[in-house]
């Protein structure tokens, strides 16, 4: 028997979970559910689309329902009100608000019996758990994130609202000599200058001011004043040409001493380097998914994180087959 | 309130596991159990150590047993037998006896309801947990696991035991070529003399035959044959100034695809650095101990591995801690 799932929200997202459920052979794609007109929805798969008004029709045919909305607006109204009714897997990602999502998406899924896996990705998500192991094992360290390099979705758009920007991909960028210093094991205070460096790919329109669109960008507070920012002019075929993708990844590192006078040091490294950050994403929400079917067929209920799930869940394979095999 | 951990046998991993307690707020070392004379053993940090036949008389004291013993021959009598009173963790790590292992500590562990946490560490251990979390992500790829650069005890211990060697230590060094075709995402099948080499230093005795001591070295069926060996002979003095170390570590690798046509590449990278093998497998298995103690406080028991135990458990920190700063 495989599990039933439904893709709410038809993006980037929602199109890397429709591949990914196909890569599991105990997983199977039960539908789309969008706000768009479904007529006008064209799937990878040529899976049904339905109406998201409707998906309450649907109730008894979703095992879980992966929802692959924004975390702006989309994922704090529709991860509740989805917990009311199915076992749902979303990849919130506003580091300060999960608290408060948490509790909100909590009180629904306990209240319906379901499961409600939350904030399952990769930052949140990967990154988190190895920065929880990492500091249970080695009390005595310090844990670093370093991110990139990859594109960051949130400081492109940035760059397009200035004036006379056509458009503009920006890239987050790990500094090698800060990489190296953390796995040396000094454990160094780095700050964010440090850390990142950020790299941006420009088109400009036609008689556009670049020397004022290069200094808006250097200087915007929040997303480049405190970093090292480079800004390259590039026409929009090149774009399209070379910077198609959405490659993304990064480290997590923590270094820690152990011994009776701390005089033996460690390094743990967990790093991603991702062709596809919307795909990976999809690919984790989809293991989450097979991990919230079964705590729910387990008689579990109410809001988890990665934190609250036993590994094992994740996997197709039987307890006995991961002990011989994986252990 | 803190956790009260005891420790069944006085070697490396003991002594490691001695000096982790200390590191944790939540733990207190109750006590060393040994079948040595408790008199003639001197601790680290002075605790009290007791004759391990009388450790039932010390049964209320102990909300958790690490027993340090050897896999070949410790673990497979004194982990079933202490999990009939305790809760215990060990670092059982003869993989293909796991299952045996696991069987036999569940019946014990379920009968006495009490938790027993097996083959806790880092291979088994995080390794494991790594293959596992990067195996449910990317159905569609291959995992790859390198040891080394460190110390094989039994590499080492079986250049030993060839006539005319006084000591000798065995380091495992993963080949650099075989670790970036694997990053490439190039997916290689690899041999065993493709993925790691051997290198020994060897401490000859006077007048020792060390052409044949080299040739039994590298001939050696199982350990050395299907490896590209090095031979250095050195004096005692070097190997003690210069290899007096446990070092350890390694990489689990995995690499798949995703996308409707796997077009897209991703590469998951777990690396382990370590000054001392036994120390960071001790603090592993001290995180594990919280583990074991809070799951059968929460009612749970039976015999898990790192596969069954959800993170949160492994962490001094509450959940809404852990939601606000480690998601």
């Amino acid at each position: 028997m495989t599990i039933k799932i439904a893709i709410a929200g038809y993006g980037n997202l929602g199109r890397g979970v429709e591949a990914a459920i196909g890569q599991n052979r105990d997983t199977e794609l039960y539908g789309i559910f969008t706000r768009r007109d479904p007529a006008s929805v064209k799937t990878l798969t040529g899976v049904q689309v339905f109406d998201i008004k409707n998906i309450l029709d649907h109730k008894d045919n979703i095992d879980v329902l992966i929802i692959c909305g924004g975390s702006a607006t989309d994922l704090p109204t529709q991860t509740p009100e989805y917990a009311k009714y199915f076992n749902v897997v979303d990849s919130f990602d506003t580091h300060a608000k999960i608290p408060e999502h948490f509790a909100n998406v909590d009180a629904c899924a306990k209240a319906s019996g379901k499961i409600a896996v939350i904030s399952a990705g990769w930052d949140p998500g990967m990154f988190s758990l190895n920065r929880l192991y990492s500091e249970a094992i080695l009390p005595d360290g310090e844990s670093y994130t370093f991110w990139g390099k990859g594109v960051s979705q949130g400081h492109s758009d940035a760059i397009r609202r200035i004036e006379g920007v056509i458009d503009a991909r920006q890239y987050t960028i790990p500094c090698d000599d800060a990489l190296e210093a953390v796995r040396s094991g000094k454990n160094p205070s780095l700050t964010t200058r440090e850390k990142h460096t950020r790299e941006c790919f420009v088109v400009a329109a036609d008689g556009a001011d670049k020397a004022r669109i290069e200094r808006e960008i250097v200087t915007m507070p929040n997303y480049f004043a405190d970093y090292d920012t480079t800004v390259h002019f590039i026409t929009l075929d090149e774009l399209k040409r070379d910077h198609a993708g959405i490659p993304h990844g990064g480290f997590v590192i923590r270094s820690g001493n152990t011994g009776i006078n701390g005089e033996n040091n460690h390094v743990i490294e967990y790093s991603l380097k991702l062709d596809s950050n919307p795909e990976f994403t999809s690919s984790v929400l989809v293991a989450y998914a097979r991990a919230a079917y079964r705590m729910n067929n387990d008689g579990l209920c109410g809001c988890k994180t990665v934190f609250d799930i036993a590994p094992a869940y994740l996997s197709s394979k039987s307890g006995d087959e991961l002990r011989e095999k994986l252990l």
